[in-house]
């Protein structure tokens, strides 16, 4: 199977190079959190509300990372005010450790301490490729349904934590909060698991909370 | 950029073999529908909505890919009692050529007029590999949002139909038909796009009846 190794190279020389990503963030004492999806779960609104509630403490970065449109960037930009770039990946379907690091150079690391990158819309490819980051945060919408941590095992395997978004709708969609844990410990023992809602705020200051415990122990650590 | 090419080398290589599936289905004189979507967008509920419109003219089987659980393919034999295979990717995010021919052989082709595969739920790899299918239908959930074709432009360059789901929630999701509309047509002149629930079975026969129209053209053909 010459197609199979091919891409496991590929995977493993990418995860190789995160190191040099961390060593930049450690260096630059910057937190640096991945968040990653299927195409619109929520990561780019979740960010509209997370960023506010972390901005007074921490100088916050954003990439916003797309196949194509500048929507994303302009939206976090505009609700935010924090420093924001899109990058484009023309046609990629994940984030590579290489286009990590160009990304931290073109957003620039100095001055800031907190940088979210929103990987593009996809359950699958991106789980297989590290960034380099500090945190994974893997969302879960509603609409999509409580079973997607057994379809697409290893997004929530490389979880450090996730969110279920657009709580909101769950009665409409039968999203069952119990069934969507036990399906997220199939395959991840101890990633903590927030229910949250842009909507209504409603644990939203809490995702924040565990966000912040986590930027300190790193931030304290350097 | 080694990566890259090593890449398209694998696609075009893929879409060279699309003939070999496509000689297939026009000798066993098999309709073969690709379905493709973000995970969650409503495939396997809209198969099943689907296929009791078209049983009595067609003798229909369904291969259901995914790359963990065989949860889709029970649903779709439970509700629908149509001859049905899982098929596991082994973590793969998207069908080649290959594994289409492989799953139609698994499937068995004689006896059979119309062929559905469930692709994984990826809306941007699974548009780089030619299925070898006679159709492309892609679904587009209205709580992933109206803007999502700006954002993976190929999987909406390669639909020969757009179904727009989950419509009984465009209220709540400030979903915008024109828009949406409007937004496949900037990757797409052509591809008709329906607007469904398989909730209120809301345009399920409009789909069926353009289905059966473009089987009847090739069945004709032959």
């Amino acid at each position: 199977m010459k197609t199979v190794l091919i891409k496991e190279d590929i995977v493993s020389r990418n995860n190789e190079r995160a190191k040099d990503v961390r060593a930049l963030t450690r260096k630059k004492n910057v937190y640096y959190v991945n968040v990653m999806s299927s195409p619109g779960a929520g990561k780019t609104t979740l960010l509209t509300k997370l960023i506010p509630l972390l901005r007074e403490r921490y100088r916050i970065g954003v990439i916003e990372a797309d196949i194509d449109s500048d929507k994303d960037a302009l939206a976090v930009e505009r609700a935010t005010g924090v420093k924001t770039i899109q990058m484009h990946t023309g046609g990629a379907c994940h984030i590579t450790c290489q286009m990590s690091m160009e990304a931290l150079e073109a957003l620039g690391t100095d001055g800031l301490d907190l940088i979210f990158l929103e990987n593009i819309g996809n359950l699958v490819c991106p789980a297989e490729f590290d960034t380099g980051s500090d945190l994974n945060l893997v969302l879960l919408s509603v609409p999509e349904g409580d079973d997607k941590p057994l379809k697409y095992p290893l997004m929530f395997e490389v979880a450090s934590a996730v969110a279920v978004t657009k709580l909101d709708v769950a009665p409409i969609f039968d999203f069952d909060r119990t069934a969507a844990i036990n399906n997220v410990r199939r395959r991840n023992p101890s990633a903590p698991v927030f229910f949250v809602c842009a909507k209504t705020d409603e644990g939203i200051a809490e995702l924040a909370d565990y966000l912040l415990e986590r930027i300190e122990k790193k931030l304290r650590s350097m």
